[in-house]
């Protein structure tokens, strides 16, 4: 089924203890796209300025995204981020941040995108994600992601998102802070009496949560990767899988998003084994079911 | 097979932010016996001074220990310890610490013991570790614990212990210590190294990781417990479990070294539910087999 994302493309600039990484593409759209085409198209909804120095159909070229939603507004610039993970890469700090298009009106959904099915509505102003998800006419299966911001700010606008989402992708710290609650379990429970059938609580290299509103869990580590050099896109890129997986099957009953949220960890595995894109641009589909089997081998008991 | 563990019977007394378990009794070879008797019968060595309050013969009565290793030196006081587990759980700190009779000569292994085949040598001075382990004639499976004073200061009688060993189980910062490298699938390789055939390590809320010299892996989550009211003994009760199940089947190949994993992540889960050894004492054996099938349901996909 039809799958489309809204998000940013970004100009990242990225330090690690493995090198430096300036203005390379990045964004959550644009991870989240390169992701999820492996599993089925993508419908990419985005806005850049002419400042932009990548040519986006060119990223794509080999990929099944389409780019008529990606707005290039002549008068505004592009979105860019600049931070540096530190020792170890379990925390990282913002060095600059120009918000640029982001701070303006969020793009047109294109006539041809209006019959997606499957939405994934990135990290933004939940009021920008309301505006972009109510251009969408039908939706089976909207997942959202926030962050901490908006959280702290601009809670009863997301409150108001979640009523109309079926799925929240949200890391540790965020659900902790959206639920008011330390424990994980007791936090996600507390997030689908917001509304969402399913909450995602993904913690970084120790794995992620999933619970439904049926009362199903389920609890995946991390894939063990021994290389890692950028976690820049890691979150998207999980949720590209997921969310990739998905539509391509065209369910989402408790086993199908299980998968998904193993096919996610997988893809996210590839994201951070290289600055920017080059994790997934090295790799084909049938790399990410061979370590998809090997997540299961490492995991079944 | 016969089960064997040495370590400390200890007065303990708990902070934690839902309560103080004031004066309880506590202790790596009590966690762990409590814990392993699930399984298979246990035989405890350990010291205690005539202050002990604690009539372990009642602790377990109910349970197959045998306490024939169980000293009771007259001129010394038994080991006490303090401290306080601050909000969230994930640190603590040591009030006040009394070593008294662990300050000693190690307790003598009983004939009756010599022939024990699986071993568990809870964490003390490695060359105290050396002297219980040299007293058992041809153990089968050996595993030690340790902490991060040792690898700190007596790193050269731990390794020489870890030659001696075929388990290692020990939390992810000692890993890191002591493989001085922070991803910990490559500390595991590297204390393979060492020379234990198998390495466990332990990441709290996080799960456990295994690894093993023929290069198997296995990666398992934590059982996601809603209520965590005192952490005290997870550890030895994770290695109780693990030991447990391991001299009851009798076998330590890969297969049966993963159930020991699971099993040991369930009995762990109990005993942090409430103070002490509360947690143990309130189920029994269908409980633990209950939770093990809910931990495979949980993980699997």
């Amino acid at each position: 089924m039809s799958l489309l994302v809204t998000g940013s493309v970004a100009i990242d600039t990225v330090k690690t203890p493995y090198g430096v990484s300036e203005n390379c593409l990045g964004g959550a759209a644009v991870y989240f796209s390169m992701a999820a085409s492996f599993f089925t198209p993508v419908r990419l909804v985005g806005v850049i300025g002419p400042d932009c120095p990548f040519d986006l159909a060119e990223v794509f070229a080999s990929r099944d995204v389409d780019l008529a939603g990606l707005e290039i507004r002549e008068q505004s610039k592009t979105f860019r981020w600049a931070g540096t993970y530190h020792k170890n890469m379990d925390n990282r700090t913002t060095d600059s941040l120009e918000l640029n298009v982001l701070a303006e009106a969020p793009p047109t959904v294109p006539d041809s995108f209006k019959d997606s099915k499957f939405v994934f509505l990135a990290n933004t102003a939940p009021r920008l994600q309301h505006q972009l998800l109510e251009q969408v006419q039908r939706p089976a299966f909207v997942a959202a992601d926030t962050m901490n911001c908006w959280i702290e700010d601009h809670l009863d606008d997301l409150k108001s998102l979640l009523e109309k989402s079926n799925c929240l992708i949200i890391n540790e710290d965020e659900a902790r802070m959206l639920a008011k609650e330390h424990n994980l379990i007791k936090a996600g429970e507390i997030i689908l009496d917001m509304g969402p059938s399913v909450v995602v609580i993904k913690k970084g290299e120790s794995g992620s949560i999933m619970c439904s509103a049926d009362g199903d869990k389920f609890i995946l580590p991390a894939y063990p990767a021994a290389e890692v050099k950028d976690p820049t896109g890691a979150g998207d890129s999980f949720a590209g899988g997921f969310m990739g997986h998905l539509a391509q099957s065209g369910k989402t009953d408790f086993e199908t998003l299980k998968a998904a949220v193993a096919y996610g960890t997988v893809v996210a595995s590839f994201t951070i084994a290289d600055f920017s894109l080059k994790g997934l641009n090295s790799i084909d589909r049938s790399d990410i079911d061979s370590r998809f089997e090997t997540l299961r081998k490492l995991t079944q008991f």
